[in-house]
């Protein structure tokens, strides 16, 4: 296989990307990295790590989609971005995935606009995988960022494209899909929660109905759907949970006697493996899922070890060959599921008409 | 001070209720529980526990409002339910606070009903004083569940509410104040967020912006507005996130070996603090902040010691007075802040006087 690393996007670029590229590149000398960005500064990186091996690649992209920009404005203007001098390389079949810890909503504008979506796809969305803290399974969270206006055909549509990405890619075979609602009673959620769940219970899938943010991490559920706003706050918010409670733990011990700093040191290995279970930089990036190709959305913050992970996420994604599956799903759901459109680049939400001015 | 308790709500109503409020009597000498419920339940739970003190009283109600019922309906039609006649106690002036674990919409109605909003008011919210890990300190989130449907007036309206409340009872004289959204930029987040943003923009209040979810943990806010889906949703994903952080780490330690649970032996006093500082029961209840009166919500899962502490919760906000504060500050918002109505029981939402036909 052969990934595309946007190297200048994230809060590190082009250092981190470069160096996480060197991660990866290591330990899949069978695989190659096409490292999009500026030709000198990539240059000067890749000569502070020893060269790059023969498996990295640097690609000239003179062009930074900056993360103050409209997305699709940015993406249609900077013709000669690293984020669409890569998403070009993948579309014309020279790569198979493209990962970028840049603007989220310029990886998205750009799959739109130059990958183009499933058919019958309306609105592709940021899937990510939290791990679950009992069961020690995972949850799927969709969508996680891309859409902040949405209706309830979305979320349906989502609901599938997150079935059949647990089914393909983690060997789930009926995963149990739910609605994230402010409670679990029917009764509850807004208007858009009440239509999707109508909808769903008609579907094939194995609808639960309503969860509330707690079956997050239980294990109850493998596909939970919602919409962008909501999705974005909610993995926010775990992240600074887990963070604080590590963080509150750490500092507990640094500022502890003898016996609480050798009970740290017994307690090491289950630190380790906490940390491993609630790292963004484990878990690696987030497939944008609806899109024609792949495209991994990393954590803006990303460290070396995150784009590495994010990379392999890239690989496992380009290996599963997702698209026979995740188009079958959707095609099967237009039965109980009436779509407008017919995927490509046409028919774009009024969201994304309106960017493309 | 004398708190009305409703011991009929709660999923272990009325046992928790009748126990936490003798934990909170026998510590409170000087104050008075008036024990709201079915007569003879209360007098079995009370004879198990080896009779009533002096300062708790029980006080006769035949009905309950049951977890699945419409909240407003309940409330009218059930006029001798344990929450209502809980209410009108507080109304005639014959106690000082609620606090209910019980369906929390219908504390929110009958509160709404029953002792109507200050003047000024639009829409009372429920506030839920979150623990921020870094810093030591406190974030109150508002609202976190009582309003599925808001307009940007009543997110403005929380920011001053939730303002004067943490001066008042926290003493912090100038709280930092911000809207939760999907990102920091201020061309992210809803319309809702975007218009509420550019009143609080026009305000007196320390405004910073918007936040992301971790901010609630981080220390750098002291008030987070939102709606009160988004808020519930956040709320119960860190719930989950705590929960599942401290179950992964008994777990692996139930697990091992000798070393590791020498070690968690030795660091039993850093989870001690860790559980206090997480634990929903030691929080006790939320405020409704922008009722007359005082109404705690408390979980629906309340233990004893959650009761004993939403308890502690309502005679702290009886005593600190924040009427005449909260009055002021609403009034004094008028400036930048023009407001559809003048409090009482007139005037409710279209989703409040839909429940009410």
């Amino acid at each position: 296989m052969r990934l595309v690393l946007d190297a200048m996007g994230g809060d590190h670029a082009p250092e981190a990307p470069v160096r996480g590229a060197l991660l990866f590149a290591r330990e899949h000398p069978e695989h190659e990295v096409v490292l999009v960005g500026a030709p000198a500064r990539l240059d000067a990186c890749l000569a502070r790590e020893g060269g790059a091996p023969g498996n990295v690649h640097p690609y000239p992209a003179t062009e930074v989609v900056e993360m103050e920009e409209d997305a699709f404005a940015a993406i249609r203007r900077k013709k000669d971005s690293s984020l669409r001098v890569g998403f070009e390389l993948v579309r014309r079949g020279e790569a198979q995935a493209l990962v970028s810890a840049g603007h989220s909503g310029a990886v998205m504008a750009g799959a739109l606009l130059l990958l183009g979506r499933l058919p019958g796809v309306e609105r592709p969305a940021i899937a990510t995988l939290l791990p679950t803290l009992k069961g020690a399974g995972h949850c799927l969270l969709l969508d996680s960022g891309a859409n902040v206006e949405c209706r309830p055909v979305h979320l349906a549509q989502w609901a599938v494209l997150g079935s059949a990405y647990m089914r393909a890619l983690l060997g789930i075979e009926r995963p149990r899909v739910a609605v994230l609602s402010n409670g679990e009673e029917p009764s509850k959620g807004t208007a858009l929660t009440r239509e999707a769940s109508a909808l769903l219970r008609r579907s094939e899938l194995h609808f639960t109905g309503y969860v509330e943010g707690r079956s997050l991490f239980s294990g109850d559920v493998e596909v939970v759907v919602t919409d962008g706003f909501t999705g974005n706050v909610v993995l926010k918010t775990t992240e600074g949970a887990a963070a604080g409670v590590t963080g509150l733990l750490r500092s507990a011990i640094e500022r502890g006697g003898l016996p609480l700093k050798l009970g740290a040191l017994l307690l090491r290995p289950i630190f380790a493996g906490l940390k491993t279970r609630l790292d963004y930089a484990e878990v690696g990036g987030a497939p944008l899922l609806g899109i024609e190709g792949v495209g991994i959305v990393a954590h803006g913050r990303s460290s070396p070890r995150a784009i590495q992970q994010a990379l392999v996420a890239a690989l496992r994604n380009a290996e599963a060959g997702l698209r026979a599956e995740l188009t079958r799903c959707i095609a099967q759901a237009a039965s109980w599921l009436p779509v407008r459109q017919r995927g490509g680049t046409r028919g774009l939400s009024e969201e994304q008409r309106g960017a493309r001015r």
